[in-house]
């Protein structure tokens, strides 16, 4: 197995994560019995709340949520894998850009910043079908460059994506980490027929094929299989647990990031949330394998971190029903018998 | 079966429902196929887009929602069935009106209006294990005041409640409704052991042995074995749909108001979602039995709308994503090849 000396930090890192805010989580914990509600009848609201407080270490509060979208472009649409060309990556950054796209309205309407980040989309990534998708060293700069996409500084972030092909790359990836049949990972994508979701299976197979003798080290599975999309998104889930920031993930190719992280260090998404379940079938089995249970299912499958954002509208309110309630002592409403 | 007089109105009502606006539904439809995203790729978001249409025979838009919770005290409390004290009901509504409670909290992170009708809090209904919870006056008159309730105006109105035993109450319309055993229909409320679950489906079955004879009509469910709140919903809902008003409702007992109108005519809920499956377990089967998907499933049971107005949140982005998107034209994005 080749490791690359780039990646060490990386290893590193995940290796010594910050735990969780335990004094924090349990102050949250004490309040929510003395807010004026039956204990527990806030079911996911409560469980955000705790969540909240502890991987901040503070009381949950969600003051400057942003989005992150990172696009990238991806050799391995020469295999035909997407009945779009990639220059729809650009032109959708463009529309980004404009305020044109889904994720620009569900940024309205929870009112939550928005950064796009486009990671050199004129060079495209490498055909996984014939090569490693990105050496080492662009790899570990992509994940760095991943990291600093935060430093403009959130207290809830959102990591979405954008990319033509990059269900494939995703499903490729989930292939090498879990195994299987190659037919269990891929689905529908941005709009394809059962010939073509035959064809993302049998690029996969043949990604994986290739690859195979060096994808025991997730991070060798991000360089060969991966793009740089999901490079910075694995960069920007590091960083956000270093910097106490709690993370929604979008869906089908931005939880492939988290899943890598997830297989260097089971513990490494405990600061995360799963946005939602997407209707690319083979999230649910992805989201089973993290241990996660994502806030909504709302059978939707466009990325963009569409999905992350709309959750965000929930944990918002999780966190204002925390701090803004009255106590039973407050409100003067009378405790159970 | 006793059919009283002042249910006339109500019955004639629901017997002649305004049909959803199939050009306004159309329209949406092929607008959605025109905005930058695969197509079906927002998934139930569309959906909700086609129905605000439907419902509105306009475009999309959310621009006044408003949350209604009805607040009423019931007799059945002599049973023993909730381990809170009915002053309780009174006590949460000031705490509605001093903003100290989960639906103001939501309401403001989701920018909804509030209002919070009590309905004769020092008259609670009389209890259903010994005689009909109201007259055929009272009942229709209730009715009449929820259709009332929503003269303000809205353009999505979410329905909530209150009221310290309406668990039961709700419990026993559904048994009234749908047959089954007495269990099949309470779970744990606003907080109860074993053995006060137990002591509900004594109660709901107590009930309705009790008025037997007269439940197969809906509206004599609703007077016998429902409350002022329970009325005060169906009335809002009938008024909304007369209106052209799209409406959330919430979980286990705003859905017992929706579901008399469903058994008067199946088609009476056409215009309306459910926001969320409630952690009361017999809500599920509810809502499959009135041929609905709930938007959010988050494990909350607390009432006062919090689940409908938490799906307002999600409505309020379809609505914008639809109006606010820009077509492949407009933004210069290629479609597929």
């Amino acid at each position: 197995m080749t490791t690359g000396l780039p990646f060490d930090d990386f290893r590193a890192l995940v290796r010594d994560l910050p735990k969780p805010a335990f004094e924090a989580a349990e102050a949250v914990r004490q309040r929510d019995a003395a807010l004026t509600k039956p204990a527990g009848s806030l079911g996911r609201l409560e469980e955000l709340a705790v969540w909240l407080a502890a991987w901040t270490g503070r009381a949950p509060a969600v003051t400057r949520p942003l989005v992150a979208v990172f696009a990238g472009n991806h050799g391995v649409t020469a295999q035909g894998v997407s009945p779009f060309p990639t220059s729809v990556t650009a032109q959708m950054v463009e529309n980004f850009a404009a305020g044109g796209a889904a994720i620009n309205q569900i940024c309205i309407a929870h009112d939550l910043g928005l950064k796009v980040f486009d990671l050199a989309l004129d060079l495209p990534t490498a055909d996984i079908t014939q090569e490693a998708a990105m050496d080492e060293r662009t790899c570990a700069a992509t994940m760095a460059f991943g990291m600093e996409s935060i430093a403009g500084g959130t207290d809830l972030l959102c990591i979405g994506e954008m990319g033509i092909g990059n269900t494939t790359i995703a499903a490729a990836i989930y292939y090498a980490l879990y195994g299987g049949k190659a037919e269990d990972w891929v689905g529908a994508g941005t709009g394809h027929s059962a010939e073509g979701i035959a064809l993302k299976a049998d690029v996969i197979r043949k990604a994986v094929d290739l690859h195979k003798d060096h994808l025991k080290d997730p991070f060798e599975v991000l360089r060969r299989l991966g793009g740089r999309e999901i490079a910075a998104m694995a960069g920007a889930i590091l960083a956000a647990r270093v910097e106490r920031i709690p993370v929604i993930i979008d869906g089908f190719v931005a939880t492939s990031a988290a899943a890598i992280l997830h297989a260097a260090s089971p513990d490494a998404l405990d600061h995360c949330q799963i946005g939602h379940v997407s209707a690319e079938q083979a999230h649910r089995t992805v989201v089973e394998k993290l241990g996660k249970k994502p806030i909504l299912d709302l059978d939707m499958r466009l990325g963009e971190g569409t999905g992350a954002a709309l959750a965000a509208g929930i944990v918002k309110a999780a966190a204002l029903c925390h701090s803004g309630m009255a106590t039973f002592e407050q409100a003067g409403v009378s405790d159970k018998a």
